[in-house]
């Protein structure tokens, strides 16, 4: 077996490396029903603790994530990538590290590093993509003052 | 705010297209818990589908991922990607597609497909890449027959 | 330290067995990302399983709860007990049984058992207790054709 | 249908009112991903909620779980019941406290409420039973050094 070639509706955006300048972080541990057979994290944890990140880099920037979603919007996530470094265990201190990547009114990326407790090590590192849409899932466009906060 | 260069150690392994002879296909529903309040199966769960996709690729090429574990052997998520084109809502009928898109001794990549309940739509589409520890998540090869019959 | 009594507000609807007559099945499998570090599958799960039974019980009922929702009736749990036996682990076979043990318009307790995969075992028992309320979370009764459907 | 009698095996522990003297508390925010599509904390998040308190308790009694796993002591759950007052919705801060209700050298049981952001309103109450056991899951006892610091 040998790799293919790309299909080409499925070239990942490239995740890119986190802006310091707009770096928001938040301190979590990891809790025993995250943990799996193997004794570490279960991989799809992370994904919820890059949300927890979002909604954090949301209300420092002023413009809470349940806020937009009152107004109407939603950042629906089309893509999501994860690269874990170094495994987390039940208990552990970690800092989730969140920046806005890009940003335009119809598409959103977020990256996100995983920091061991001292914070000498990345133990993981990701991105999400979003679209925006309105209440019924069709695709719209963020308002100015909401692209002005997130960049602020 | 633009797109920054990719930092070197971020680039990640292009997903591609699974291999059709060797797909495996598992039927599921997206259950309540799975669902938030967009209303739709939340993105993490995917990631949990397709492990369980995973499980099931092991098993029908009779090496069931249990007695892998059970002779010391771990395959540890490296990487994760998922690309989401279309929702999930509770209850709806899915299929996931599995394939295994490249093997050697120390490293194993499955890419996915979640299809709709008329398998006509992509609803997601995603790899995983995995190491080979030990249970002292030393990293280690495996054994030429766990490879032949990944690949049978 | 000893036992202190009862508060009042505090006295849980005691369990009961489920009425063979109404019995649902439903079969399904220990996920990976189910297991905790104890190597078995974890507590909170059996509420999600609970669930997956109620969604089965509900469809053969002809009367999908999905389709209930639809109508503008949601069962909100207001209590969820669990005894657990004997642990599940990754990839065991399991059997979800559901009966509806008590129904009233406004109140409707499911009980649930959760057996081995020869069925000589019950792994777990407990029930939930619902209300029933409209989309704006306001307690109302069930009509008539539901409660019918639920204990025909 | 009517009640049917209870049946002897399956007559949960009643609940107890935690002991303020021994209550741990800790605060957290409600995770998107912990909601569903009825818009509110799903069910089964409680039971997460309700290990986070216990993690917390032993920390803070100098006996992290941590390190009773390590010792070779597992407090594996036998029973878990959880009352739901209030709904939660995504993003609300609340408070777990936590109170040993009682121990023996066999068997633990922990009793939780969960308060609003306030503390005016109890939103959820219940507890856990846990019986003590080695790593190969044989009942086992707690040696009197773990006892007299949980209930220091």
């Amino acid at each position: 077996m040998k790799k293919s070639q790309n299909s080409e509706n499925f070239s990942p955006k490239l995740p890119l490396s986190p802006s310091p300048q707009t770096c928001i972080e938040i301190e979590e541990k990891v809790r025993y029903s995250e943990t799996d057979q193997m004794g570490v994290a279960h991989n799809k944890n992370y994904f919820e603790w890059f949300e927890i990140g979002r909604t954090e880099f949301c209300r420092q920037k002023k413009i809470p994530y349940k806020s937009i979603e009152e107004r109407g919007f939603y950042l629906v996530v089309v893509e999501s990538f994860c690269r874990y470094k170094k495994a987390l265990r039940y208990d552990d201190t970690f800092f989730i590290q969140v920046s806005l990547q890009e940003i335009t009114s119809k598409k959103v990326v977020f990256s996100y590093q995983i920091l061991s407790e001292n914070k000498n090590q990345i133990m993981a590192k990701g991105y999400t993509t979003h679209i925006v849409t309105n209440a019924k899932s069709v695709v719209c466009k963020f308002p100015d003052d909401i692209i002005n906060k997130l960049t602020s």
